[in-house]
């Protein structure tokens, strides 16, 4: 190898597509803006890099391990990561310019310098929205959340996956009722019920200390059972008298009244008393959403309720609802599973392939498709003509079309289909529409 | 001000906008993609940060000065500066997995620490497409890209504005003819005729020690006049007998031949000889674009051919033509002219704003709206109505719907046009058309 040459690769951790796999990504982002702006969503774009005091304003733990953090000139600078931090900053920053509730949706990548390991990224993709209120935030917010989480994965292709709802209020309450004071070393044993299962919950409980009485009420209730009306019954029944509890148990309710009025089947949401999520940053409804074939995937959509947005930019109240899709972890992990299911792998409908000496009217026919809005290559170079069908055929482009003397002569065109091979003569007209 | 308060703000240089301003950013950076999807160009997206040695490998001036470069464990990293460096690193790498001629696009935010100044970023949009041929690539590819800078700002709502046109190889021709070896100073002192005038064009070619014969020559050169044929023929006419000249001459007659064939006015293009570029870059065609009514905006789409794209990565040689849009900073500077010209600054449609107890049927109505692909947003808030108006007033949304006991019991609906305030009672398929 010449000595001067750097071998082209790029750092462990950044995920790079080739263009087929490209397009099928750029589908999904297209079809996760379409569902937010559906809702009503407005869009917003902060700048990747932000000074650090800002972005550690919370600070802690894996956040600041994790941070790509330089200096430019004596500006301590950072690569968000994640755009929940950023959208505090830019509330506070905007307040007076915003109309709240304010629905805002973000597309953008985000950093975090993990330990590299399969199906772990560097740098990706999230998906958010949020609804931020000014002061205070219906209820019924909370349940419009899991209709967009529906919609976009219908539209995704998914038609088998659970949105799973509870709310931290109940689970607060409940420990309140329990005199457990910290509970946040339970929380993280319950919340990993699905992985370890009953007895090891149990056993991590007693390992905690936890004296027999409240282990058992723990189990009972993070085992109750039933729809969706019957949970909420049996939590009724436990007769706790603690207000957190009480509240928290009322919009449980709300939410799962109106999540169906939303238009979310049965069978898509279901109550879990065991979801918790980020264990300091949630204090109303949680949400996650699971593939019922694929539950190894964990968590493809998640989010919920917060009291207060920006407390560390503004002394403005701003509590919110928000979700985020993580859209290259999932991406990639749908694709392990061939489960990429938005349509073709090409943009471009037809090459145009011109013989010699009629590229003029190669491109006036090219002219006319792109302006019925129909992606059009001509094929330019010179070559020989299997080689041209060779790389209309290596794209997955549908169709190709020569145009030689006699297309000329009878302002006919022969459209090859690739995939079946067979040629049909169309006028432009016809064309236009088969193609569109 | 609480001490523990960060007063949020951004960096200097890197551009945020409101939602209302985004939406048009955004509806801008659509078009450019629909019209680089529509010629056929394939999606690549890569990393933001790649290994300094990488983007770097060229080196030099003005990019290791303003690179934001940084060291993450003990890997030396840098946010790209363009995207040229990484669609190079791209090829090179994934040379043997790609169909070419390979057309791609790519539109992504790019990072330079200039100096901070009124108009000028250090994070930007850049919207590229180039087409690279494995080898070879025909000269007729230089004829398309004007057409599709063409389609693109014409989708963006312009209609007077002017692709100059030039190739290096008949400056370099004619330069050599001249026994000007490096003709470095003279193509940027040449390059600033626009800026300068003739006048001190001559004084700084002077100043070079340029002996007073080339300098006339020079002078006559670059006022050369009249139609494109015209320039064409008075280039001819010059008789230079320089190899270099000759081809860049038959280069430059093929591409203003058929970038009219291409579709481009004749008033939407022009051969300008003053146009130089990118001075080590570009090795062929070139291309500026300027807004006719305001040239100080400079050019707002520029590109070129070359004869390497992937040099420092590959040995495989792979010529290329492109061009780039700074969406950036043009975004800023027409928004600063009042030129911003791709519609309506909402995205959602319409606001259902539902009387007390009709919240049910509103999430209907809701429902059947976005089904239709209607962006709809329920006001969920409680609150007097006159609020709930300035609110869909605020936002600029164009219809709102208030849904009562009397929408529900005739299932039809009243249509509130916002800024003419007119009313009119529809059904819901009604509402479905007229939404639409």
């Amino acid at each position: 190898m010449n000595k001067n040459i750097i071998k082209p690769s790029t750092l462990p951790g950044f995920m790079e597509l080739l263009p087929r796999e490209q397009i099928l990504f750029n589908k999904m982002l297209d079809i996760i803006r379409k569902n937010y702006e559906k809702f009503g969503f407005l869009p917003i774009d902060t700048p990747v890099i932000e000074k650090s005091e800002i972005l550690l304003a919370k600070g802690g733990g894996e956040t600041e391990q994790q941070i790509y953090r330089f200096e430019k000139g004596d500006t301590d600078l950072a690569l968000r990561f994640d755009l929940t931090v950023p959208l505090a900053r830019y509330v506070a920053e905007h307040f007076s310019e915003l109309t709240f509730p304010f629905r805002r949706y973000q597309i953008g990548k985000v950093y975090r310098g993990e330990r590299a390991q399969r199906g772990r990224f560097r740098e990706f993709y999230q998906c958010d929205i949020d609804i931020i209120g000014n002061g205070k935030l219906d209820i019924i917010n909370d349940a419009e959340i899991p209709s967009i989480i529906y919609s976009t994965f219908k539209d995704l292709g998914f038609d088998f996956f659970t949105i799973k709802v509870n709310n931290r209020k109940v689970l607060k309450g409940f420990f309140q009722h329990l005199d457990i004071e910290d509970s946040t070393e339970v929380l993280r044993t319950i919340d990993k019920l699905e992985k370890i299962g009953l007895r090891k919950v149990e056993k991590e409980l007693e390992d905690q200390g936890l004296e027999k009485d409240k282990i058992i009420e723990i189990l009972e209730f993070i085992q109750i059972e039933g729809s969706n009306e019957e949970k909420l019954q049996r939590l009724k029944n436990l007769n706790i008298n603690n207000e957190i509890f009480i509240e928290g148990l009322k919009e449980l309710e709300a939410v799962n009244e109106y999540i169906s009025i939303f238009g979310v089947p049965k069978e898509n949401y279901m109550i879990d008393l065991t979801i918790a999520r980020g264990l300091d940053y949630y204090t109303g409804t949680v949400y996650e959403t699971f593939l019922d074939d694929y539950p190894s995937l964990g968590s493809i959509c998640s989010g919920g309720r917060y009291d207060n947005l920006a407390e560390y930019y503004t002394k403005q109240s701003l509590p919110g609802v928000g979700i985020s899709i993580g859209l290259t972890r999932l991406f990639y992990q749908l694709n392990e599973v061939n489960l990429i299911n938005v349509g073709e792998d090409s943009l471009t409908k037809v090459v145009i392939i011109p013989m010699k000496d009629c590229i003029d009217k190669a491109i006036q026919v090219a002219n006319k498709l792109r302006q019925g809005e129909i992606n059009t290559q001509i094929y330019l170079e010179q070559g020989k003509i299997g080689k041209k069908f060779g790389y209309v055929d290596k794209l997955n482009i549908p169709y190709s079309m020569v145009i030689g003397p006699d297309e000329i002569e009878k302002n006919q065109f022969t459209l090859r289909n690739m995939e079946s091979g067979k040629q049909e003569l169309f006028t432009m007209d016809e064309l236009l529409k088969i193609l569109k």
